[in-house]
């Protein structure tokens, strides 16, 4: 038998043991550029790992054929919620089904696309919407926001011009290291951690390590992330969390609920309907996508809370952020036809989705000091009745209680 | 033995099973998609599957080695032709062969190189050429023909401008579906089809349904293709078959013979030799290409016939095809050394090479309807003798008597 | 048992029987595109098949994770020397080590990245940027140097402009044919042969064939290249040498030799420090590269000699080469933080790293006429211990004493 083989069939073995044992976080090593291994499939079974609390499993599997080739899934089931992490696609969230419940939408876009198949400077910078079919992908981190010239200062010390590609290229880049880690002490915490690194000689050392977690039973999952400037200097960067969502939960009629002190419409597009900002119309041929600016309200910890919910107000979808970590809350309303994707994005970010030279004029593109990181701890959950679509409407209108939201008529002044 | 293994040996045994039995059609999934499976290897014998027609055989495999790593070629032998396609870059053919008889071409670039190799921006957007080696390549879908600049509607509603690079983008995109049909029935046509999907969100959903079929024994074979717009929005499109012959049945002498109502040359330099543009000259170190812009003419269903011989007339290949379907024939000669590449083609399309800027302005891009498609049927044979030349020539001189050509002298105004 | 493992168990096995026996040199294929192979995993055993001299050994491994996936990497261990080659990427070096005297440096890319990550595009044409982290890496071959605008004659013949990208594209190209040859006969000198392509259909087709050669238990290697023109045309070209150093070898008070009959800053900057242009800093946070065109003095075969020494100078490694080969010279000075990527390089070329725009208008652009070639030798060195840094700079010392050397005080004028 060949060496190669022998290897393989080794490591798959290996593979499926944890690296710890005992009181410890049980960890099972997916991916490792640094150890040098990738697992084509992978199983755990939570009947066998936890028997007191049977019902969960992680699989991981790789996909096949047309331009998802070599693209790999990792699926967390915690027993009720479903959720579809893509290492490949810098860590991704596909999707995440609980039931008749599902965050996500239907791109025009139908594969997981591998990032080898991606060129960002396709069709004026838009490379990156050939992929874009994720629930949730991370823009950024050396820039995010829309394509166009921005400037740098190049490797012999002059400033020199580049083009920036729609949302940058964090989400087409494949983690480096992927772990699950489970808690051996109930209630048994599932976690996924992937290490994604955006570095260039002469360019940014960012590194991006996020995690996204959740209990065994709950219809909660949490992603916290921590990015870290491993270059010796000062380190521009911006990061989005580009949450979207379509029908059922999108629909006519349904509403986008969030605490606000003021709201800001992109472009004039979007001041013509900045009135009715937070309703949704439904599938509408041609529709031009509606982008508002949100600066949200937060409790004295500093955190907010934003949701989703369908017309009937018994199905809904929210996310809890930190405004010192996620300033800026973007919502990007794209009702157009079923076939050319219905959706809405919910975007926490630490800036709007101007091209980086514009943020950066108005104060918006945070830097990072040598060695310094900067975290985000999302906290995000699936409403699955009338109830519970109440109890967060009641907590977003407590949080709006304090002051009365200031509506712009007219984008913010740009150039 | 790993789950990755086990699974990838019953997939091999299942894969060599057809999908149907009886007097349906036995069908074989080599590559999907959406059923997540890919081939590595694929091996379809006559002797077994129609004893009473043995001589045929259909094989898959996948190229090692520099640019051409992971590459897959399906080879289509009926017994007298052997037909190897390209399902990983768009359906193309790679070459035609029988006997001493081939469709294809001696390109500099000697690999089939994987798209992934491929930056379509390179080199003034003309990095297409890195991986021009095929006998057929569509060109489109979105657009063919030269690189430029040229305007679109971006995701904010507004004119923006992009760079289209040559040819398009569908020769360098995988197939998403690829099957082998093989009919039960006598004569026990051979078909294989792909689905190659040109797709973006805020742009095109464009499916290439292709379909190549052959009969054993057969020195023909038919390329019948349909175009659908997916998207809910009237689509642009074009399509050009880009086929391309080269030694022994291009050489000195050899002659292009076609039905015209009207041949115009592409720019000043075909223009400087339109009244020898269907005659050949030998390989000629520093050949700049001449490009000719031709009207064909059909008979009453539509169907046209173009044809390239060799100087002694006793050897030939010929395509007939719908002038409604692509009324637009491109003959392009680029008689160069043979180490730069000795080729001519013959481009049947719906539009002429320029950039789609011009071919916009002249009326030549057509739309697509929402759920609308295109079809186009193209029968090629190989004519192995004299007799079959000149039957061809005949048929060819009849469609030619209803009316003279007009050679124009100067090329089309553009800009 | 599937037909493709079997193939690939029998290819194993095969793959390690070399290809010739006796008096000839031993031959054994890793990877050829022409004969469709690629090697996952290979070794030799130096006991096994040269007993009397059995301390050497090679090997292949295939890379998994991240941005590495599929990159192969083929280490030669001559018992002294430990090679470290990437076939994937052009056949560059990653490292040579011995003992504690390393050549290569810690780049802020971690990873071997994959060529197909690579948009050589991105960044303003800085994207070579993104996987630079070699020890030796060739930049050329249709063009090296700075990223810009130049011009081209495209398929009509037209004066066309292209966006030439830093450092060109052959050390992202991955070798199409990959051998190693043993000598039987003592001291069984090692060599690695690699064939990479830099060819388009309408563009160069230009093959460089590599040759990497040590004998067990040397401090010493050799590069021997040979560029072909496989086109019919004459064709411009450019090659550099990049070889890069960093700690421990390069440290505060490290010492640049070479004798050098002019030395001319390359910009302003650099020009700033040229008195001092021989000498390194030490790590400095926010160091802007200082870059130095050299002409080499020569003995009267041609030969130069150059050598980075450390403070001490007792550690070492020096290069020969042929200034008829390679007449240009560039030393550039990186003495950035150790995060940013700690590293000075010798690079002796055809050319200086100016775009090829200027290069050319300076009569620095070589050419090649049809089927000609140029070749470049390399002699590399590890200096161990003071004696053979000593025994170096003599022989740099005698170079340099037929004449002073002219330190020019401004750049060249440029455009």
């Amino acid at each position: 038998m060949s060496r190669s083989l022998l290897w393989g069939l080794l490591f798959a073995c290996l593979s499926a043991l944890p690296a710890a044992r005992g009181a410890e976080p049980q960890r099972w090593v997916l991916s490792s550029a640094s150890e040098n291994r990738r697992t084509e499939t992978f199983h755990l079974d939570g009947a066998r790992l936890t028997p007191q609390q049977p019902n969960w499993r992680v699989d991981q599997k790789t996909l096949h054929g047309g331009r998802q080739e070599g693209c790999e899934l990792l699926v967390v089931d915690n027993g009720r919620l479903r959720i579809t992490l893509i290492p490949t696609r810098g860590m991704s969230v596909l999707e995440v089904v609980a039931g008749d419940l599902r965050l996500g939408w239907k791109s025009p876009v139908a594969e997981v696309v591998h990032p080898r198949e991606i060129n960002l400077h396709s069709r004026g910078g838009l490379g990156w919407l050939e992929g874009f079919n994720e629930w949730l992908v991370r823009c950024g981190l050396e820039s995010n926001g829309h394509p166009g010239t921005d400037k740098f200062i190049n490797n012999t010390g002059d400033e020199a011009s580049l083009e920036l590609t729609l949302h940058g290229r964090i989400g087409n880049i494949p983690a480096s290291e992927v772990e699950v880690v489970v808690d051996p002490a109930p209630p048994h915490r599932i976690t996924v951690r992937g290490t994604v690194w955006e570095r260039s000689f002469y360019g940014p050392h960012l590194k991006l390590q996020t995690e996204l977690s959740t209990e065994p039973g709950s219809l909660e999952f949490r992603i916290a992330d921590t990015i870290t400037n491993h270059g010796a200097q000062e380190q521009e960067f911006e990061i989005l969390y580009h949450a979207n969502y379509g029908a059922p939960l999108l629909q006519e009629g349904a509403e986008f609920l969030a605490p606000v002190q003021r709201v800001v419409p992109f472009n004039a597009q979007a001041a013509k309907s900045v009135a009715k900002y937070a309703t949704f119309a439904g599938p509408t041929v041609g529709f031009t996508e509606e982008v508002y600016c949100l600066y949200p309200l937060a409790d004295d910890q500093h955190r907010t809370l934003i949701a989703l919910r369908n017309k009937a107000a018994d199905r809904g979808a929210s996310i809890a952020f930190n405004v010192q970590e996620l300033p800026h809350l973007t919502l990007w309303k794209n009702t157009a036809a079923e076939a050319d994707g219905y959706v809405t994005g919910l975007e926490p970010g630490t800036n709007f989705p101007n091209n980086r030279r514009i943020e950066r004029k108005l104060g918006r593109v945070p830097k990072l000091a040598p060695g310094a990181t900067r975290t985000a701890t999302l906290d995000f959950a699936l409403l699955p009745d009338a109830a519970a679509v109440k109890g967060t409407a009641d907590r977003i209108a407590r949080l709006q209680s304090r002051q009365k939201p200031v509506i712009e008529t007219a984008p913010e002044k740009k150039e």
